[in-house]
Formats: structure tokens, sequence, C-alpha cells
């Protein structure tokens, strides 16, 4: 077993898949085709209207063995992928790879379809349960693959992760199967994330509860792609888009780590007309999102863009010109919606714009800076956002990798430690991005300069206002506070691994002990 | 030589390649795959920009005996086509395919350099006088071949034009390439018809007389497709874009045509809520859109869409909400151009979604009505819109034979005669469109249903204010007028041919005589 770039060891082969170790960020060059798809045909006048999931899952010809996605546009307000998974299972297809882009809580009934053979393969995001129930052997002796948007762009493009059905939510679709997702009672923002969908899968099913005389637009997937259509009463709940954290944080720990993340950035030079960053959902990023508008605002500074979920705060600044515009492949909450819906300045992109390193440029390698959370790092940097430090399996990576990857000085925000239990590690429990991508630590009592910035190490040393530290200074505060962590409790049987935006792969997830 | 289903013989190979003669307007079902593209790559931080045309050129690797291809959206206005085909020939690359989507008269300087072979094939439409050379020989031995646009959409995804470079013109960039035509000084409207370009083109180039700061929204053409970004001076002449003609015509004959056509559509049953239509940019075409819309207003029918070429008759219709949508492919007037870049429901769309016949579903195989002209039409309904009676290669297709193949109704607008010619024959000089698409043939003089539209011909029959007669009584009155038209001076050397939008081959052109 070699070991990758970041230490860690990767079997040359795992689940009849060859595993190529991950050599570095930007390491790895692509070769070769995209993967080909077939030429279509429909009879004009045909009707692509099926009257129940169920008469679009026959219409397809899905067999067992075969790979099925769906968007996680609704998040946890999500019905879709229980509803078409329940069919599935009732029409007796079996031994299903699920090649979502992110599961919720909402979808814990995957839990049963896996323990009785309807999926077994994964390869998506899995926040809480699923993930949690495959971390510990639900889908053994099958595996998991973990990747990041922009990384599942990649490995669909390069037929890695065939698609052979999509089944695709949206709020407003015609006939022909031409939909987006910011009409309708449903509405969610951006369908580009599912383009990578559409354009590779064989078959596509719309599925929708705004079906709208044709056309209806604006046309985010076309129907020229499209081979089904369902109309349903509800795709889910709307309030479920706001799964997680959407409110400004209220701990004075974090609003001061906020805090630090802008006063860091002012000594940067990044801080200026056309500073472009991404922002995350998370309540220490909202709040650096809105401690930067305030700050850009009160120095007449006109950033580029914002990229990434968009939340009000973003949005905010780009209806006063705090910002230029906003590139969105993910709605938080009700007014981004509304904004990509009304505000022209408010552009859908896909997850191959938005991250996918094997194009000819993508958002997250324009970028000035992320704003970026962590469930532990570790003393080299790396980061982990997929496990806990007991090695549960609960979190997907989103655009994490690609944007640490990309943006000009990239900042991890977080608490010391979580519940007293210290966050920076020796070594982080998984490695989803290399400490080579990672600028800055944030925490409550000390910021923790990379030292391969020399750069900001230099241009940081006379801010007395900031508590400049080392990571290791850092880890050993927290272990002095709360005492030294217990290591995860874990078997030597992998259940998933975690496939860097490059393909590569730079960590395996083990089993946690029952 | 096998007679395919219009009559025509068609050779079983043309200049090295087979051809698969035309079966009927949906007789040929696809099969096998798109093709396949290169998986790409850009090394984050390095500059796209290049110089100079030059420098992109051989940026691009451009070698002799490769395609090339350009957008058409600026028209006879367009400089681009001329600027890099200057710069290649004096590069010394020779041999090279031209995969445009049209030629317009300022593109005359490509004769020059289809004599000095630069230029040894055409695949393009040709409107003017590079059209009229390559049909006067001056390519011989080699041939241009002639698509409809959801014709040339299925060829380039077919691979079997296959471009290695394509050269587009965008009216705002960014140094991603990130582009559209709706911005700056050089707007022109949807890049939509480019789109087929840079899914498939090897290497794609942006050129901008507009450079701004990165993020270009509304992106078009997103960067993670582009090569090289050049900035100039100038796409071209603005109003160039206005060619041909754009302002309803005057002649009563024409108005009373255009009259016939909505009068003769009242008695169809298609113009209700919903109604939707093709339009064009012809003289007759503004009238019977104009028409139309009053029409429409008058009885309070709000219809469904517009598509094809977008004009201020077109978009008039939209802001007053006898319309609900506009497809568009392509801006004729500066209304138009404001209308997609103000106007949500004013939706840019690609060839494919126009009229490519390999897809899941065009817009023109759901249309109500087309309204489209001809140089000549004959008794078996069949349409030549690319050559003249003598035989000059004067025209491009356009959406002609995708709106025709699709519409419930297809309506031939145009004069019984024209400078003392009769346009209706015993046979075209070209088939373009297969006469099983052909419904209604409208002249100042008389309208001929074809005999297959039996309910037309029932619904009709007691339409006294309409000159309802047949096909063969129209062209003997033409001839009675003016006399039997010269039969065309060709010889029996073929110029090019007439690919149908499913790729099989409906007509060939021949040389003329000197």
């Amino acid at each position: 077993m070699p070991v990758n770039a970041v230490g860690r060891f990767i079997p040359e082969e795992l689940g009849g898949r060859k595993l190529v170790p991950f050599k570095g960020a930007f390491k790895s060059k692509p070769s070769g085709y995209k993967g080909r798809t077939k030429i279509s045909y429909h009879k004009p006048g045909k009707s692509k209207i099926k009257r129940s999931i169920e008469d679009a899952i026959k219409a397809t010809g899905l067999k067992s063995g075969m790979t099925i996605s769906f968007h996680h546009q609704l998040r946890n307000g999500d019905w879709i992928i229980n509803m078409v998974m329940d069919k599935i299972a009732k029409m007796g297809i079996r031994n299903l790879t699920l090649g979502s882009r992110a599961l919720f809580p909402v979808h814990k009934p995957l839990i049963d379809h896996i323990k009785k053979g309807v999926i077994t393969r994964i390869e998506s995001s899995m926040n809480g349960p699923v993930g949690a129930a495959v971390g510990q052997g639900a889908m053994l002796p099958n595996l998991a693959v973990l990747r990041s948007h922009g990384g599942r762009g990649r490995a669909i493009q390069a037929d890695d992760l065939h698609i052979d059905v999509t089944f695709l939510g949206a709020s407003e679709a015609d006939e022909l199967g031409n939909c987006n997702g910011v009409h309708g009672k449903s509405a969610f923002g951006p369908l580009g994330p599912a383009w990578v969908d559409y354009q590779f899968a064989d078959k596509v099913v719309i599925i929708t509860d705004n079906l709208v005389p044709y056309p209806a637009t604006p046309i985010s997937i076309p129907g020229t792609h499209v081979d089904y259509v369902v109309q349903i009463d509800a795709l889910g709940d709307p309030g479920g888009i706001l799964f997680g954290t959407t409110q400004i944080t209220r701990s004075p720990a974090r609003l001061l780590i906020a805090d630090y993340v802008v006063e860091f950035l002012r000594s940067s030079e990044l801080l200026k007309d056309g500073f472009s960053f991404q922002a995350g959902a998370g309540g220490i990023s909202l709040a650096v999102t809105k401690f930067l508008g305030d700050y850009m605002r009160d120095e007449n500074i006109t950033g580029s863009f914002a990229v990434g979920g968009s939340t009000k705060f973003v949005t905010d600044m780009l209806e006063e010109g705090t910002i230029r515009k906003v590139l969105d492949a993910q709605c938080f909450d009700t007014t981004a919606i509304n904004s990509l819906r009304d505000n022209p300045d408010h552009q859908e992109i896909s997850s191959d714009i938005f991250g996918n390193p094997h194009t000819k440029g993508c958002v997250t390698h324009v970028i000035d800076a992320a704003f970026l959370g962590a469930t532990e790092v570790d003393t080299d940097f790396n980061v982990n956002v997929v496990t806990h430090s007991d090695g549960m399996l609960l979190h997907g990576i989103g655009g994490h990798a690609d944007a640490a990857a990309g943006a000009k000085i990239t900042f991890i925000a977080m608490p010391l430690f979580r519940k007293r239990i210290p966050v920076i590690r020796d070594k982080v429990t998984t490695v989803v991005a290399p400490g080579e991508t990672i600028d800055v630590v944030v925490t409550e009592r000390g910021i923790a300069i990379n030292p391969r910035r020399k750069d900001l190490i230099k241009k940081l040393k006379d801010r007395k206002d900031l508590p400049i530290t080392t990571i290791k200074k850092l880890k050993q505060e927290a272990e002095d506070l709360c005492g030294k962590p217990e290591p995860p409790q874990l078997t030597d049987e992998i259940v998933a691994y975690v496939e860097y935006r490059d393909g590569t792969v730079i960590d395996t997830i083990k089993k946690v002990k029952a």
C-alpha cells in the first residue's frame, strides 16, 4: 500500500477499482476523453409525460446493477429521493449505485434500502444518518466514494461515475422537460449542479410539482436532454432547504473568530476593489460575510463576486453594490432564491463552472479568499470535514476542497474545541483538503498561519491586535484546557474513500467499532 | 446513383465521403454516440489573454488541413471572419475546412482565400458572393456542404463536422472567457447558435472588443470551455446585423400575401390561446408577424411563444402580452437585442434546442405555424431557398428546413413571380425542404394547399374570401403571365450538396455555366 502525498496509505485496488494515490493539489494532469453520450431521438408529438414515478422508472429501462443520481438542491426538504427509491425497491430492482450529489437526514429511509441490497454502492456526499450507517459498516463489503462538488463534475465527465438514469426535481417544468428551480411553490434556486447529470446521464427524468405550459423559462435544463416528465404533488418541504446553520452565530467566541478573519484579511492586500470570495452558510461563515460586507461598505470597497452557497447576507451585498456579481450553485434561503430569479447579476453556475479542475478554468481557481470550516485540522494543516474525531462519517465535502485549492487565501474558521474536544490534532481522522491548500486557521484563542505562507507570516508579524501563533501551540493550548482527545475507535475495514477533486485518492474511511 | 425520396440522384460517394440519400423527413433514426471531446486542463493563474489574433491562432496549434468555425451573429456587420482568415493566410496555413454557421456579402474577401487554397472546403450557409463563387466552381474539385441550423448542430454533435478551432466573437467577455452577446457596443444578441461550437471544438478562442472584469454575465459561453481570449478594437459594424429585409414590405402584392396567410390561419383552428410560431425577418414574414399580432390583440388571444430570428415586431408582442415567451437564436434588430438582455421571458437558445432533430425534442418540433419564404417551389411542394432559378447559389438555409419539418402548419409566403420570372416550377433547382413538410403556398394570386393536407382543403373549401387553388394552376397562371422560365444553365460538376437536417443528402448543386 503506497503512502500518498498527505501520508495516508491507499490500497492499490478497492472494490474492484484501481486507486491512484493523491500526489498534490495540482500534480495530476488529465488526459483522454470525456465520457461519450448516446445520440438521442424523440418522435415529435410523442408525450414525455408519465403518470407516475413508477411509470417513468419503467420507461427508463432501469435495471438491477445500474447507477442512478439525484441533485441535492432541496437539501433536507427533499422528498424525491425517498419517493423514487421506495418505488425502485418495490419494483424489485437491486444492487444500485446511488450517484447523488448529497444526502441529508431526511434521507434516513435509504438505510433500509442499503440493508436490503437495493443500494449497494454510494458515490455521494452524506450528511447525517446515512453516512453514519455507512461508517458503521451497513453497506459492507461495498463502498462509498466521497467527492467535492467539482470532483463530482470531473468524475461524471470522465465517465468514472457513469449515470444510467438521473431523477431531477424541478420547481417548474414544461411537457418537453425544459425546467428551472426559480419558479413555483418549491423554488430552490439553481439547477446548475445537476447540469453534469443531465449532460452525461443516459436517461433523464424531470420530476416537478409545477407543470406549466411550454416553454418553461429560464431554461436551466433543456428539454433536448430530457426523456420523461412526471408531475407529483410536492417536491418536498421548502423549509428544509434551510437545513443547517443559516443564522449568524450568537456565540461571542465564534463572533470573535469571524472578526479575526476579517481583521486578518485586511493585512493580506486582497481586500480591495475587485475582491472575491467563497462564502459558506455556517454560523461563523455568515458572520464573516456580514462583517466583511460592513467593512467593505464602510471603506467603499467594491468587490468582484461571491461564489458558493448564497444567502441573504451575500445578496444584500449584491443589492447594495458592495459586490458586483453572485455566482450561484446553491441557495440557502428564500432571499437568495428570489435574487437568483430576479437579479441579472446573480448567475446560476454548474459544478463544473464552480470547481471542476479538469476544465479550461473554474471559478474557485480565481477567487481571492475562501472562508471554510472543518471538523478537524492537523498540525500539517490537513483538513477534515467529513468525519468527526470519533470516526463517525456525518458530513459531505461540498465545495470545500475546490475552494481551498483555488483561493489565494483559504481560512479555516473554527472554535478551538467543540464539546470540550480539541479539534486540532496530530493527524486528522480523514484528510479531505490537503494542508498545502490551507493558509490560515483562525480560532477564538489564536491564529495559525501555514508555514508555507512566509509572505503572510511576515506581513502579520506586527499586527499586535491579532493573536498570531503556531498550529502546534494552538493544539497544545486546547489539550491543556481539555485534555488530549481519545483516538477514534476504528476497525481495519474500509467503508469509504475520499477522492480528491482530480480523481486521486486522498484518504480512506474505516469502519467505526460498534 | 440512387434516387432519393424527393427524386434527386445522389452519388454514393462525393469528395471521399459516403452519402446517405434522403429517405423522408422523419425516416432516419440516429444511432451511435456523440463526438468525443478531450478532457481539458487550465493551470490556475495562467493568462488566457493573447495580444493578437495571430498569437491566438499560434496558441491553438492550428495547422493546414484542419477545420475552423465562426458564428454568424454579427451577420453582414462581421469583421472577425475576414480578420482571422487574413492572419491564417499570412501564416501560410492552407487547405482548411471552413465550418462556419453562415457567410454574408461582407465575407467576399474569402473568395481570394478559396482561390489560393487557404480554404478548400466549406460547410456553411453562404449568403451572397462566396456562395456565388462556389456555385461557379471557384472551389472545385472541392465541395461545399449546406445545412440548416438544426442540421449543423446535428452534424457537429455527431462528429460529421469536427471543429479543431472555433473563433467566436463576443460583445462582452472576461479574462477566463466567460462571455455573452448582449452587453457592449457590439451587442448582437444570442450566442446560443455557437454553443455547439464551444461544446465540441478542440480549441475555443473568444474574440471581444469589450473585455470586462471577471465575471462577465450572463454567462452564455462559460470560461470552462475557452482556451484563449483576444481583445480587438471592434467586432464589426453593428448596423450590419440588420442585413436583409428587416422592414415590413410596402408592396401591396406582398402585403396581400401576408394578409392571406393570417386569414388562412384563422381557419386552421391553431390560432387560439397557446398559439406558437416561427417568424422570419423577410419583408413578408414581418408583415405576417405584424398582422398576426394585431389580430391576436384584437381577439384577446394569448399566444405561447415565437421562435427564430427575433425582431421588434415579435418583442412588441412579448411586451404587450400577446405572446408569453420568445425563444431566440438570432436577433435582427436592436430592439430585439435589448429585449433579450432585459426581458426574462426572452430566452436565448442553441441551434440544438432550436431545431436539432437528434435530440430529445427541439423547439421547431412543437411550433404551431411556420411562416417561411422560398426562391422556388415546385408542384410537389418541394422548396428551394439556396439557389435562384438561374442556378446561382446565393442563400443559406437558416432554420427553414427545421421549422418546416416540425410546424403543424408550414406556409410558404412568396410572390408568384420575381422580376417576371415565375417561382413555381415543375422541379425546383435545388430541394432544401421536402414537399411533405410544406402545407400551404400563399401568393398574391392564389393559395395552394398541399394535397396531403385533406383536412385543410376541407376546412378552407367554404372560405370564398380566399383564392384557394392548386399548385399546378398557380404555376400555369404565372407562366401565362410571364412565359415559361428558362431552365438554369448547369454543368454536370457538383459544387455542393444539401444535407437534410437528419444527415441524409436531399440534393446536390451543380456548377453554373460561365
